[in-house]
């Protein structure tokens, strides 16, 4: 049986939950805690990184593995000294099924018209809005990744059509669906948008005016709806805000910004309609984080192959 | 072939809905509208009804079948003058979908946090809160008929852990479920409770302190919460209130009320973590009704039993 090399931990999560999470973790490892600036990291093969110290290559030159803290690693493929090996996806039950209540959440807060009738609650008003219901508007969801199929089928058991985009075209069961060059075509029929796309130089700042204005106008909600858990820099605010203030779009929800904390002086806190999280449409659970890397790194050493690895020219 | 016998609509929806929706409907047959006072309605066999005038049985004297407009009938079973006729209960994919889409909605907005999220998102406050998620949590759902049955599916979908509570014990795939004998056990079970029964001398008043005080306390959302969308008969609106002063409930989601309008005294519409909808969780497509009860009409002048008919015993 082959050695058990050292991992460093490098996650900007909270610190109780981390050491609870290590209780237990990488039995047989060295386990070594980046924010301890007295630690020896020579000699780590592997890191668990969430937004790590940019002098982590430096400590730890050895490193093999790469296992990212989150689904996105647009934050790891932009440090400057990263080295050449290979970087692994954070893919989770846990993370998946949260960051579908969410989007299943937010669409259904647009189609049951929560903004509208939480104002009418807090005036005291007893009025019931004319209501379409699920099978009346079509939800387009962009990315199809782990996260975008799971929101596809269970938005699609709440009786939504949907339809999906990808940049290279993704078949899935009983769901239309568009690659790249067919864009346009999909933005048409889609009245409720869910961005769930990873930050690449392709998608940074795709959700921008033009896109927007290519929504469907005149669906059962009047105005399409824009939502967004995928990151911030796919969005281009400043056109977010204005196609809300023209009535381009009718609604958005919105868990990422391009700048976190979203700003107390962005107007998108009040504006009629949007509904704001702090980065919270999913989580990564530390546990499953530990005890998922921890079998990655166990198969790695008895010579298997590492699943859910980046592919760095397409960025996810 | 049989003769198409007349119809009366006394229906209190909104009368541009109605007009529209009798387009095309009731073909061959004679539609009479109780609104019209100068209407002879004595020759009448069918009543498409919701909450009818007092005078309409007096008026219709021949009626051989109530068609209920809404899945409840607790509003005919009270009717003073009552003649001694099948009642069908209004049964309709469409009622039944809003309906889950409803329950899917609280449930997770009590879930997710929504209620504090807006709280922060009013005072422009980032801040991440600690969050279980769906399988975290039991949902309890009383009232096993066609409603209950979807949201169950649809929750199960979502990951929550379901349990159901009906009168006589439903056998449902997967989901564990109690009668009315065991509604303790399925009470100490429960985090988020859910209401879709019908109006009945059983069901009267049973939402109540000693109720409330057996959820489960100490959940993974802490204190339970109570979600009605059955019949505001059902729920003693003082003990409602209590409960979440006193933090035995913490939160709620309610559509239906004691009397409806809910007055603008009601200490409901400001309660922190209540959400309240103005009877509108599910909605009858007067279209549907119109089509459903037709088909019923023709099956049941070509010799044919009737489906979906009250038994006035059990009160639905």
């Amino acid at each position: 049986m082959s050695a058990k090399h050292p991992v460093v931990i490098d996650l900007k999560f909270e610190r109780r939950e981390i050491d609870a999470a290590l209780a237990g973790a990488f039995a047989g490892r060295i386990v070594l805690r980046a924010s301890d600036p007295a630690a020896d990291l020579s000699e780590a093969r592997y890191a668990v990184i969430w937004r790590p110290d940019p002098t982590l290559f430096e400590r730890a030159p050895k490193l093999e593995v790469l296992f990212s803290g989150g689904a996105g690693v647009d934050y790891i493929l932009a440090m400057p000294s990263l080295p050449d090996i290979p970087i692994v996806r954070f893919v989770d039950e846990s993370l998946t099924t949260r960051m579908s209540e969410w989007t299943v959440l937010q669409t259904l807060s647009h189609l049951r018209q929560v903004p509208a009738y939480s104002r009418q609650q807090r005036d005291r008003v007893w009025k019931e809005l004319s209501q379409p219901e699920a099978k009346d508007l079509t939800v387009g969801v962009m990315g199809l990744g782990v996260l975008g199929l799971d929101t596809v089928t269970k938005l699609k058991v709440m009786g939504f059509n949907v339809v999906g985009w990808s940049r290279s075209r993704k078949a899935i069961d009983g769901v239309e669906t568009y690659n790249a060059s067919q864009l346009d075509t999909f933005l048409a029929r889609t009245d409720i948008l869910i961005g769930l796309l990873p930050l690449t130089p392709d998608t940074r700042g795709i959700f921008d005016a033009a896109l927007f204005s290519k929504l469907r106008q005149g669906g059962a909600l009047g105005k399409p709806v824009f939502i967004n858990a995928g990151r911030g820099g796919s969005q281009v605010e400043a056109d977010v805000i204005a196609a809300l203030e023209k009535g381009v779009l009718g609604g958005a929800s919105l868990d990422v910004f391009e700048k976190e904390p979203l700003p107390e002086t962005s107007p998108l806190w009040q504006m009629e309609n949007v509904i704001i999280t702090p980065h919270a449409a999913s989580a990564s659970d530390v546990r499953a984080l530990f005890r998922n890397s921890e079998v990655q790194m166990n198969a790695y050493e008895a010579g298997e192959t590492l699943k859910h690895v980046v592919d760095r020219k397409t960025g996810y």
